[in-house]
C-alpha cells in the first residue's frame, strides 16, 4: 500500500503539544491528510493523551514552564509506550529559554524525527548560529545543511529534517534532497510547524521514519506550488487556504508524479 | 419574530472558555450568525465578563488546571445571573482529567444545554464509551443516541445535543432529529466547537433552550451543506472558510426552505 | 523610500504577547505587510525576545497573570532598548483586571503608540465610559473622537490610534483623519488585533511613529475595502482571508492613490 493511502487507512491520532499562533493549522493539515489531531498540554493529562495515540509532537514555538514540564513527561511517555516522537524547535538560538529547553528535550526524551530551519538546526548542531527570530537567518544559508542533518542525525539517533529552499531528510546513513516547495511559504506562518504534524501522521501510520519523514516533506512541499499555481496573484490569504485544500486533495498518485526527490545511500 | 433575525437585532454577548484550537473559529462564527463574542479565562475577571454576557460557553478542549478554576468560577456566575450556560465535554471519555473535570462542572454548574458526540454523551450518561481522541468512535455510532440524549437530559434537567450523522436535540420530553450537514464537516477541527458557540447566540437570544439548539443545530449543518456544494472539489480549507461565509448570510427564509427537522412531542 | 516599501526592505522583527483569538491573523498580517512576527510571551524569555526586536506589540485580549507580567517585563525592556511599543487595550472598561492591567502598563511603560476602540480611549482618557464587551458601545460613538484622542497623547506622550467610522490619528499636536474600511470589518474578529500588530511593523521600519501610525491605518483600511469590492457577496469568512491577500499585495502606489486622509498640523 502506498504511504499517503495508509495514512488514510489508519487515521494515525496525534497528540501535539504545538504553540498557539498556527495550532489550528497543524490540525487541519493533519486532518487533510488523513491523520486525526489531538492537542493535550495539562500535565495531569498530557500523558494518558499520549499513551492513545500512534505519534507525539512536540513544537516549543511558545514554549512556556507549563507545557515545558507536559512536553517532558509526553515524550517520556511516548518513548515507553514506543511511538514516534517528532521535535520542533521553533527559535531554537533566539533565546536563552528556547536553548536550554531544546537542550533538555534532547536530553530527556528519544526523538525519532527532529524538524527545523538551518538557523535551528544548527544550534542543535553546535554549530553557532545567527537565529534571527523564528526565521533562518540569511548568513546560515552558506552553511552546510547536508552535513549538519547528517551531524544531528548521528548525533541523537534520530531522521533529521532541514526544511529551505532544499529540503534535507537524513538518518545518517540514506540522505535525500527534496526540491519541491515555493518561496512564498515562508510569507504564511506555520507551514513549518504543519510539516512537523503531517510528519507526526506520516510516522505514526509508517513503519521507516526515514520513509515517513520523505513523504511528509514531498506532500507539504506540493501542496505549497500546487496552490501557488492557483493563488499567486491572489496573495497570502488565499495561499494558506489553498495549502491546506491542496493537502486534502493529495494522493500517491500525484505525489509520485510530482515528487523531486534525490536520494543517496551512503552520505 | 423568526429566531435568526432576533440573534441578528439583539446581538447577544458570549462569552467564551474555550479551547485554543479552535477559538478563532467560535469567534468569527459567533459574528457571523449574529452575535458578539468575548474570550475571557483569567479567574479574576472571567466573573465580571460573565456578568455582562448573555451567555457562557464552557468547551473543555484544551483544559489545564488554570481554565478549568476559571469555567467554575463564571459557571457560577452565570447560574446566579440566570443567564444560559452551554458545555461542550471535549473529549470526555479521553483521559481522568477530562472525566473528572466533566464530572465536577456538572456537580457545580446547572447547565442550560449540553453539545457533544456520542462518545462524549455516553461518558455523561454513564454508559462505557470508547472514546478515540476527540472525535466519536465508530463502535458508539451503534448505541441509541436518542436513548442516551434523553438520559442526559433527564439527569441533568437540560437540553441534550447529540451531533452525528443524524443530530439528536431533546429536553427529555421534546425531541428533535435533524439531517442536515454533510460527512465531510468531520474533516475539518472545530465544527464542533463552533456549533457550541453558536448554541450560545441562540440561546442568549431565545427564550427556549430547546428552540435555541435546533435553530443553532440547523444552521450549523446548513452552513455545511451550502459550503460543501460550493467547495467540495475544491479541498477542505476552502470547505472550512465557505462555512463560515455561509453562517454569515443565512436567514430564517433559507433556514426554513431547507431545514430537515423532524420532531416529537413526547419521547 | 516610501513608508511600505521601507517595511518590506527592513523586514522589522515584530514581538507580540498577544491575544490566543486573533495571533494566527497577527502573524499572518504582519508577514503580508512586509514584517516578520515573533510571538513569545514567558517571563524567563519575554525580554531576550524584545531585545532582539525591532518593536514591541502589547495586546490584552486574553490577559491572564502569567502574561500581564512578561508584557511588564518586555515593555521596559523595548524602553532600555528604546524601541517602539505599543498597546492596544482590548476591552479596557470591560472589567476591573482589564482596567487595572492597562494602568498598570500605562504606569510602568513609556508607549509610543496606542491604538484602540472609542470606548477603550475614552477609558484611558479618564472619561467614563460604557464598555459593551471587546466592542465599542454606541453611546461612545456621539463622544468627541478627536478630542480624547489629543487627551490621551499629550497625557501619555505618544501617538493615539482611535479606530471607528473615521480613524484618528494624533501626537498631540498633529491630527490625521483617515477615512478608509467599511462597516463590515466590524463582522470578522481580529481586524484591530491586526492593525496594531501592522502598527508595530511599521513603527519598527520608519522613524516618526505618527506617520507609521497614519500608514498602517490607512493600509488595514484600503485592504478591508479591496477584500469588501470582492467578497462582499460571499461572506464573512472569504471578506477575512481577502484582507490578508491584500495586505501581501499592497505597494505605496496604491496606498498613495487610494488614501483618504487629511491632515491638520496644529490641532
Amino acid at each position: 500500500m502506498k504511504a499517503n493511502e495508509t495514512v488514510r487507512k489508519k487515521v494515525p491520532l496525534v497528540h501535539c503539544i504545538t504553540n498557539y499562533v498556527t495550532v489550528n493549522d497543524v490540525a487541519n493539515a493533519l486532518l487533510a491528510c488523513g491523520g486525526s489531531p489531538i492537542m493535550a498540554d495539562d500535565i495531569d493529562e498530557c500523558a494518558d493523551i499520549t499513551a492513545i495515540s500512534q505519534a507525539l509532537v512536540l513544537n516549543i514555538g511558545t514554549l512556556n514552564q507549563r507545557t515545558i514540564a507536559s512536553m517532558i513527561k509526553s515524550g517520556k511517555a511516548a518513548n515507553t509506550n514506543k511511538i514516534p516522537v517528532i521535535l520542533d524547535p521553533v527559535g531554537a538560538g533566539a533565546s536563552s529559554l528556547r536553548n536550554e529547553t531544546t537542550k533538555r528535550l534532547l536530553a530527556e526524551i528519544q526523538f525519532t524525527i527532529i524538524r527545523g530551519n538551518l538557523s535551528e538546526m544548527s544550534f542543535i548542531a553546535g554549530i553557532s548560529s545567527s537565529t534571527r527570530g523564528v526565521d533562518s537567518s540569511e548568513e546560515d544559508q552558506n552553511n552546510d545543511a547536508p552535513a549538519i542533518a547528517k551531524a544531528v542525525a548521528q548525533k541523537y539517533h534520530c531522521v533529521c529534517v532541514i526544511t529551505g529552499a532544499v529540503d534535507i531528510v537524513t538518518d545518517g546513513t540514506r540522505m535525500a534532497r527534496i526540491h519541491n516547495g515555493v518561496p512564498a511559504m515562508s510569507k504564511i506562518t506555520g507551514t513549518g510547524c504543519m510539516l512537523s504534524g503531517i510528519i507526526g501522521a506520516y510516522a505514526g501510520a509508517l513503519e521507516d521514519p526515514f520513509q515517513a519523514a520523505c513523504h511528509a516533506v514531498i506532500s507539504m512541499g506540493l501542496a505549497g506550488e500546487i496552490s501557488y499555481e492557483k493563488h499567486q496573484k491572489t496573495g497570502t490569504g488565499s495561499l494558506h487556504i489553498g495549502i491546506i485544500d491542496a493537502l486534502s486533495q493529495i494522493d500517491d498518485a500525484i505525489l509520485e508524479e510530482r515528487r523531486k526527490i534525490t536520494y543517496e545511500a551512503n552520505c
